[in-house]
């Protein structure tokens, strides 16, 4: 019911589209009573989600206040923590990055010890941007494994030990006094990328082809987690070139089998040059070593296989390829192209855009704070807050 | 900006919902004033789709008017066209059929004689129970090829020559003085299977077994259609089984070319048994034909293997299986279940339910009631019509 009521969070999102300014304008588009609306301005100004900005001339011609969301008052903090690797921000929320770091942070540490560096690499960047755990409205964290998404517990992460189950949320409420949300990694990086790039577009697939392989879905502009948050597993598709071929998940045949980077640094070190994962296999292909080359132009054919599917299946719009690999440069993407414009339906491909993505590494942060943002900038989040 | 104004529209889903029922409640419920509550039922009342139903006792004591949704006060013309087939319903609001029938009517006649025999045949349903053209809110048809749902016109589709962007709202509207929706006949089952049997799951996929195969994708509550209208296209996904196999799209190794109904009755043709298309397949199953349980079985693998990796990819929560096939018994089902549960990620298919469709052969008509039901009940729609 509440989402019929514009309660304090339906008049926020109004002045967020700037299509209203003032008190006035409020109960022209709501037919809220004024002292509704002035009750409710109220409550947003004491949470710190709007300013006065100014007057503005009023129709009888006296001036009147205008009122604007303000995107700086309150800030997010935001994880992107990889296999090897963690990057992390404080952003506003708008989702510009105040203040970032990465570093090297192996998932395989284990929750506490991983954790632990993040809340204190959090408070060291908040001080960076002069900012205290009083101005957070909350943290996004993004994982590399299978997240439930409304307990934010990782489930049967396969690269993750000591992982499964832990209470992401409920250590961080204690460590940092903060609201979480955590979801996989792929997940917040399609999140980001569609923030950033393609906010008109409706339906959106992003692929992450790093160590392994994953996507993130953007149906109908929200993200689609599926029933169990699982969804966007594609890295266990059965591909034809990987038959028989033994995977991490004790199948055979699967996609990631034979065009994961890890494998693909594997390969390449069999045949005499030397590489330990996706980064490896990048610089190789960008000093323009012909068999980096050659393998990831035909890793690219086999992703490409279970996106021609997919892209029949899902019919997006754009198709976004990020994660390590994407940063070879065109021959991961061109084998992506190659077989999904052979394989794919002509109505499924005729207006379709793929494209690597511009955000690159930053990808996963920004979606870590737009998650957080879409979370607690919500109508009935803003109204459950107000009437606090 | 209309949909965060309370507007007649959110009035009438409150009362359809059934948490308010009378001037007051809504009130309450919106922070509405009463003068724009009224005035936003007397526009409900003039539309019909609300009914003075008796008094309420009020807070204060007095009787208060009750108000209730009119489910019976329209009627909607739903249809669904198959290859060789068609079945025609007049429904309620409620999606209750009133009136149906089903009858031969080739998709290859063409558009101008199909639709001139819907339109009578729907003629003949209203008089059979009591009503006219004028009680028509609308008009649902389902067509079994790729339709832009926006304009309603078929997209190149396959098997439907003459159809390739025909007017199909236009020649409704011209000749029956009706709005119309059209989609394509998997997304109009995957709709009445969602309406009718699992209205509280998010995330659903059905596919249908017949002439050929396709599914209709159900993601948070909606349906999701794509970026042209051609999402759930599965028939051409590529299958270990079909290497090398000529499909009728041009390509070859396509799932509809080793599974679809038409080349199963073609292979029993050959062997001895036969069969002209998918309904005598199931005859044969029936009968107890060993060839034809065991080509049944087999495609029930073949789908299933294209289904595993899509377990993965949308993580459904059910998964339901409807066309002229699935009417043959488990044999279908136990094919697709055996590589389900072989080849999809335990995290994926742990609670995911596998059936087949309660709804058999009237989905279609169903779903498309309910296409013209969620169209014209929106809010939105119905703050225009009551603006008018």
């Amino acid at each position: 019911m509440t989402t019929e009521t514009p309660g304090a969070g339906a008049l926020l999102a109004i002045l967020r589209s700037g299509s209203a300014r003032t008190r006035a304008d409020l109960v022209r588009l709501t037919g809220l009573a004024r002292s509704t609306v002035s009750q409710r301005l109220d409550a947003l100004l004491e949470q710190r989600w709007i300013t006065p900005a100014g007057e503005a001339i009023s129709s009888g011609g006296r001036p009147a206040t205008a009122f604007a969301f303000d995107a700086g008052a309150r800030v997010v903090l935001a994880a992107d923590l990889g296999a090897t690797h963690a990057r992390l921000a404080v952003t506003d929320l708008a989702a510009e990055v105040l203040a970032e770091c990465s570093h090297d942070m192996p998932i395989t540490d284990g929750p506490e010890h991983v954790l632990g560096r993040l809340a204190e690499t959090f408070e060291r960047l908040l001080q960076q941007c002069g900012r205290t755990l009083a101005d957070v409205c909350g943290a996004g964290v993004g994982l590399p494994g299978p997240v439930e998404h409304t307990t934010g517990r990782p489930a049967n992460p396969p690269i993750m030990p000591g992982w499964d189950g832990f209470d992401v949320l409920g250590w961080l409420r204690t460590r940092l006094g903060v609201q979480a949300l955590v979801d996989n990694d792929v997940n917040i990086m399609a999140l980001g990328e569609h923030w950033s790039a393609e906010p008109a577009v409706d339906n959106l697939l992003f692929v992450k082809v790093g160590t392994g392989i994953g996507s993130g879905v953007i149906s109908g502009h929200r993200l689609h987690r599926g029933a169990q948050g699982a969804a966007g597993d594609i890295g266990h598709a059965q591909v034809a070139s990987a038959a028989g071929q033994p995977c991490r998940c004790g199948n055979t045949g699967c996609l990631e089998a034979v065009a994961g980077g890890a494998v693909l640094a594997a390969r390449l070190t069999a045949e005499g040059a030397p590489a330990r994962d996706s980064r490896d296999v990048v610089r190789l292909v960008r000093a323009g070593d012909a068999r980096a080359v050659r393998v990831t132009r035909q890793a690219g054919r086999d992703i490409g296989e279970v996106l021609a599917m997919l892209v029949n299946f899902f019919n997006p719009a754009v198709l976004v390829v990020g994660g390590d690999m994407s940063e070879a440069g065109e021959h991961l993407l061109a084998g992506i192209r190659e077989v999904i414009y052979t394989r794919s339906l002509p109505l499924a491909t005729q207006h379709l855009t793929i494209r690597a993505s511009g955000l690159g590494d930053r990808a996963g942060v920004i979606g870590a704070s737009v998650m957080v943002i879409e979370h607690v900038l919500d109508p009935v989040a803003v109204d459950i807050a107000a009437s606090a």
